[in-house]
């Protein structure tokens, strides 16, 4: 029974790194000691000691141990071994670079299928769906492809932004990608704002956290949905 | 002698579509009749029709013709005997995408390097540098690869954004996404604020329009370039 939780961001605005999360994770992860971290996402270009550090960090407030997947000598055998497994978030194609350049989509898909709980945030969430085509992200690196993990049957849009009122920037809202998407791809997009997540436990797909999401299909207008709502995408 | 411009935006805030360009379009475009229209990049997945209508009617006011290359039965032919070529913003994936399908990037930038007066703007501007890494974009479709034309030794950054001082987003500043990048890759990058824009004309490329540059290099700080400079990278 899948059991993951996918966050829009590690990170609310004037709060330390997970910290809005903490009360949830410690219900998610309560029957584990140990959680695997994978720090391919590199937020900033970061290194993976520096990022796992952060991970160590914010789960010692809840004495659990953060295991970074770059320190284990084989990595497939590590994810099978993990009890937990966390992605945090950073840039999307380099994440979905890596995981290909590792041969780890399979191994990783299979865990989560598995049942073992997942935590995922921004790039993390956004790898679950069934591509990455509406991260936010820059294209840095080229990956072989665009295919994400399809743990889930939507996309999600992480870190979703309303329009800014009175903005004299000529570049497109996000609502203006979201419905360009749609003119070439049939997923729905759940933008998801910083501050809420999407919880899956077996078959029970939901919305939490303090916000509405607005969700995106092809061809409908887009639609907020309440916190608390079961999603059947 | 190549003979570009490449436009951060075809649009700023208050004006129609090109119109701040009228006067330097008028002088780069003062020997031909015709100038041949892509507009394969779609802004907001309009029709290729809706597009050329908007091209159509900028620059009749300067009396010149615009034919949209959809219209043309043979696309490479339309490319060899077009006497100018305008390639307009949108999606940066989907432009490259569809110069892959119809396989005309190598006539694309033989035509531009023969000397047929050139004009990108955003995504057409994009298009030119070594690679399209450095796009805002959303990726809505998979390229078979993320290479450029390689009209110039760089690449722009269009639409370029400075922080916004006191923001509670989360999501990377500009600057950020633009320094990850030289983490993964050593071209240089210029930020290009929309009204500004790169003249090349020969070997001279020099930065035009309003505003300041920003330029990025790998392990270096960033520059502002100041309007008027010629640009040596």
């Amino acid at each position: 029974m899948k059991k993951m939780i996918l966050a829009s961001t590690s990170t609310i605005y004037g709060s330390d790194y997970l910290e809005y999360l903490i009360p949830i994770l410690k219900l998610h992860f309560k029957e584990v000691k140990t959680i695997t971290f994978i720090p391919f996402a590199r937020p900033g270009g970061i290194s993976y000691d520096a990022y796992t550090k952060m991970a160590k960090k914010a789960f010692a407030k809840i004495n659990k141990e953060v295991i970074g997947i770059h320190e284990v000598k084989n990595i497939k055998e590590g994810l099978l071994n993990a009890e937990a497994i966390f992605i945090g978030g950073g840039n999307t194609f380099e994440l979905l670079n890596q995981l290909h350049q590792k041969q780890i989509l399979i191994d990783l898909k299979e865990a989560i299928e598995r049942g073992i709980p997942y935590l995922g945030t921004s790039a993390g969430s956004v790898i679950c769906g069934l591509n990455i085509k509406n991260t936010n992200d820059m294209p840095i690196v080229y990956p072989p492809s665009f295919k994400g993990l399809r743990c889930i049957s939507f996309n999600i849009n992480a870190h979703y932004l309303d329009p800014v009122q009175g903005s004299q920037h000529m570049g497109e809202t996000r609502e203006t990608r979201l419905k360009e998407f749609h003119i070439y791809n049939d997923t729905p997009v759940l933008g998801l704002r910083e501050g809420s997540w999407i919880s899956i436990e077996g078959d029970k797909v939901s919305l939490q956290g303090k916000h509405t999401a607005r969700l995106f299909k092809k061809a409908c207008e887009a639609v907020e949905l309440e916190s608390g709502v079961l999603l059947d995408l």
